[in-house]
């Protein structure tokens, strides 16, 4: 499966609008950019680029695809949900003009979506949200109150359905033909950009839409960084590489990672590694439904204590896996809930040392015998190939 | 040249500075995120992922640049601004806790940036500005007016420095190697995603630091779309295929655009593409240093309906190009200023027809002796060789 059929889109729609009710919500205004593109995805597969974009939801009745001016035949063709309206609200950020453009009004949109004016209003992507949105909307319903709703939509997504395991599943395997073709081709000399081409080729060739995030190929004193972006820096023998891979498909976003050794490296290097991998292992062990959370987290701060590597734990061992590769729920230290089967993490083992860093990470489904690996693809044996057994 | 000399980070900020005191701010809060960087990007060479980012500029002294409670290590090996602060404003859209990180405040921020509180201060990115970032910079300056900035610092843009004209070539050399590559390797039977990735390979493994924007492989009745995504659809014969591949270096974003037509095409869809390369190089003739930009606009409507093709008119003939690949000023039937030696344009020639559409774009640079093409790489000459002599 490449994308979801156009039914789970319909349902969401309908599971969200018994949540607005449960909720006393007369409606959600959902916003997604280019890059943060999930709120709105969601709904109606529409993925913007340049411009951003909003869906308007009632408690009940049809939702509206809020678009910029330039997007009309794109959208048309691909949101499935089939009201659509450019607005000058959601155009590009260098704020075009559009001369001669017929584009709606938030009081018109209002009018068409709902039967009768909103009272309260709830926001996902309300930390993304443009303030021109947000007075439009406000000025539109003066009387309105509008309240923050990224938990509700979190809520939401939180467990997968078949559908969207499919897709993971599947995001994974081509993830997983990407890191072979890296490991394959990566060598000392190489730019870390030069890497990440060798990555992109083999995920387009084989049905990825994108990649699942800015693909980490990240060498020497670059690995330190928990976020960051490949550069130009040539790779050097003896240095550690953190290595995440993702390709996405039909929306989903997962990721493969894992620390390429470049020739020989120092003992230490091994033995820190080896460990990661053990606590990696570690915390998929520990992930079965009824467990709470912060207790994986504190456990597995205790391991890395007991392995001497206590000051080099960051931030806690999963997050969230679905459209977007980080999102809702996160398993730290102050995670007061308790695991599900349904629920998608990624298993996210960072180690930030003094010079270098590195990270294991891969995605695992919660099942009711525990955590099961979405990747056919053995992350263990793998790494000992291309890294121990030269 | 691959990246920008660091002085010329700082040059900027000073120009920026003495345009804010020119207009009577005290001080400029720049926006960026992850698809939408240039703005912080332009001052600070910083470009986040999944989180977002601001710089604060005061009219005299050191600019802060704000970042979110992840990137760190990231930011301060990668950032021209020196001093660097995580606050919560700035995390993930999926709003993560971060139990134990410190982070600053908006008061702590304009303490440490201003000498003493700013009364008046510009935005830039203001379409994009998340609705917390507003309210908590305005909660720490309950008596400060803020306005729209944009125009001032696309103003600072419009002009380009040697420097900056360097890596705009160096971004077309790249994306003509891509184009190359698209046009040897493209055939009926490929999906458009499967066409991507072979720019994709093309691109990193030449120095591109990242695409300059999603790559454009819009076949058949997606030709049809101004703005699109690729998708999995099957290429066919007989169609014709929007291509417009782009390879960013350096932060700049340049991309060349040309109609691939799939064998066999009917005489009408050669003599419109003939007719649209003829209304591009009409453009490019036209572009001459104090020429009123709106007549540029209405010259090229006017040449449309002379050759039949009036109603497929559907935006101005050019906009301006830099680190974004669309950036003011426009060129459009309103446009109403004189092109300057030393501004950057793409040159955008887009036909919607009724069943199919098709762009034909280069970039350009004003000099005193009219419009220079940026890219060594002759749009008509390789495209009548892949496409017509066969």
């Amino acid at each position: 499966m490449r994308v979801l059929p156009d039914s789970e889109y319909q349902a969401r729609v309908e599971r969200m609008q018994a949540k607005l009710k449960e909720h006393g919500l007369d409606g959600l205004l959902a916003h997604s950019h280019e890059a943060d593109f999930a709120n709105v995805r969601y709904f109606s597969d529409y993925w913007p680029i340049f411009e951003s974009t909003g869906v308007l939801i009632p408690a009940e009745g049809e939702p509206t695809l809020l678009i910029g001016p330039e997007s009309e035949a794109f959208a048309l063709d691909r949101s499935k949900i089939k009201r659509v309206r450019k607005m000058m609200e959601y155009r590009e950020s260098a704020e075009p003009d559009y001369p001669g453009v017929k584009v709606a009004t938030f009081p018109e949109v209002i009018a068409e979506t709902f039967a009768k004016p909103p009272k309260k209003i709830g926001i996902a992507g309300y930390s993304i949200l443009p303030v021109p949105v947000y007075e439009s909307i406000k000025a539109a319903l003066p009387d309105a109150e509008f309240v923050n709703a990224n938990k509700l939509l979190a809520e939401l997504k939180m467990k997968k359905t078949e559908n969207e395991i499919a897709l993971l599943k599947e995001g994974f395997r081509v993830s997983a033909i990407a890191m072979d073709a890296v490991l394959a081709g990566i060598k000392a000399g190489m730019t870390e950009l030069e890497v990440v081409g060798i990555a992109q080729g083999a995920m387009y060739a084989n049905c990825a839409e994108y990649e699942a995030h800015p693909l980490y190929v990240l060498s020497g004193p670059n690995s330190r960084h928990a976020i960051s972006r490949p550069t130009h820096r040539v790779i050097q023998e003896g240095e550690v590489v953190q290595l995440n891979i993702g390709a996405r498909v039909g929306g989903y976003s997962p990721s493969i990672g894992l620390p390429y050794l470049v020739g020989d490296v120092t003992e230490d290097v091994i033995k820190a590694t080896k460990y990661g991998l053990d606590t990696h292992e570690k915390t998929i062990e520990l992930m079965k439904p009824g467990v709470l959370a912060s207790d994986i987290a504190k456990a597995i701060e205790e391991f890395m204590i007991a392995g001497g590597y206590g000051d080099n734990y960051l931030y806690g061992p999963c997050h969230g896996l679905g459209m977007l590769e980080v999102e809702a729920p996160w398993i730290e230290k102050d995670s007061d809930y308790r695991l599900e089967p349904g629920m998608t993490y990624q298993v996210d083992t960072f180690f930030q040392m003094e010079n270098y860093g590195f990270r294991w990470e891969q995605g695992v489904l919660i099942t009711d015998n525990g955590a099961v690996r979405l990747a056919d693809w053995d992350l263990r044996a793998n790494w000992e190939k291309a890294c121990l057994k030269k």
